[in-house]
């Protein structure tokens, strides 16, 4: 193994609380100078935030070290969307899409694209009703999904993120969505691409069955799953299965090391 | 053919506006005694407050001529899902649904079955998150939809119905809902048993290419579609082929009559 994709929301941090051990295991590949990104679907806040949150939980990093669907977002909708773009993400996140055009706020038309993020408490019946009134207009926008996440672990349980209202819009409607983020191969391939290192020698470690293990396998990566997060035991009792399961992130280095030793006797 | 299934909503009219000629077209099929049901997928307010509206556009009906969902879900749920439900319908309609045993408002466990209607407006994130909360308890409960209904066209514009709010649901949470409604073949055939008609010498006359033409083609109902209500002309584009597209309900008599003459000529 040469480098390492790690997934923040449920693996480093639980809500506003460290996972133990968590800042130790990624001091640990920071200082043998392990080529490491980390890679989130989370489109509730920006970049920056995401950093300053992690010093707080003692984790020392810099917006280069984290791959985010609306930066991904970004070059795609530049290319493939040219024109105003609705976006259905938190104010804070709005800002790292940079140049893109925006439509009016309250326009129910003339979008090129409608872009999906993890709007939370903002999706209400109207905010909902208006994406789907802009994909019903032709010719068609293009839906744009920053990541396909199910659902979260908050501090007071399970909360529905990006993917289900994707799935709402994509059957009212009839339009199809391009996903930028998790688990689509680009979104993994990108990263890769960031830390220079093929699939084959490469491991991403998060907590979601889907999104993280089986997006990472489908690439090549090998899958590791936390019981942190939104883990839950009936998430092994299915087709997927992770390249090894661990307590948390903290015994992360000791798994890394473990690879190392194995191929050594081999 | 014997006897028809007619939709209301979009049909018969359009928010709170007849479409010209429905009340003499129902008229019509009342003189003459043809056995008629009103089939819909309408959660939004209960059988009497059909009955009413029907009245005062001068379409006089009881509810016996009126098959809704809840009143199917009834039977159902006391068969195969006994215990408290958690109802996401409009107060309205919840009375539909008789001597079913409720959840308490707030409790985020303890469904037998959660049921989704059409909730409109009342689906802000904190409703359709407790509906995932629930539903995400083992053992767990039965996801009931009432009817399958993508969208309906409003005085001001579409609006989602039912259908994305199950697929978000299902997709989240992973359970698979059960259909009460349009276009589950089971309601269609109650509907059938009910004007004690066949299928292949019935129609049923919507506006939905999918829940009603669709739906109704695939238990053996002649589908008819007319062009009023959430009708657009790309409905025509598909791989659904209406038996007749009307412009309205008011052309059904002609139809019904020519289609009569063709059969005595034949």
């Amino acid at each position: 193994m040469r480098a390492a994709l790690i997934d923040l929301d449920g693996v480093l941090y639980e809500g506003d609380r460290a996972v133990p051990g968590a800042a130790e295991a990624v001091a640990w590949f920071q200082e043998r100078e392990v080529p490491h990104l980390f890679l989130t679907n989370t489109t509730s806040r920006p970049r920056k935030a995401l950093v300053d949150k992690l010093a707080g939980l003692g984790i020392a990093t810099d917006s280069d070290h984290l791959l985010t669907p609306p930066v991904a977002a970004t070059g795609w909708l530049a290319a493939h969307a040219p024109g105003p773009v609705a976006l259905f993400v938190p104010a804070a996140t709005a800002g790292e899409l940079g140049d893109t055009p925006r439509l009016p706020a309250d326009a129910e038309s003339g979008a090129a694209a409608v872009v999906l993020g993890d709007l939370g408490e903002g999706w209400d019946f109207h905010t909902l009703n208006r994406a789907f009134r802009l994909l019903m207009v032709e010719p068609r926008p293009e839906l744009v999904a920053l990541g396909m996440t199910r659902y979260w672990r908050a501090a007071d349980g399970l909360r529905l993120d990006v993917a289900p209202y994707v799935k709402a819009l994509e059957h009212a409607s009839g339009a199809r969505a391009v996903v930028v983020g998790k688990p689509a191969p680009e979104f993994f391939q990108a990263g890769l691409a960031r830390v220079d290192c093929p699939a084959t020698e490469a491991v991403l470690i998060g907590d979601d069955i889907v999104g993280d293990v089986q997006g990472a396998q489908r690439v090549g990566l090998k899958g590791l799953l936390v019981r942190t997060g939104k883990f839950r035991e009936s998430d092994l009792g299915g087709e997927i299965r992770p390249d090894a399961v661990l307590d948390s992130i903290a015994e992360f280095p000791a798994w890394w090391r473990s690879r190392g030793d194995a191929r050594s006797r081999a």
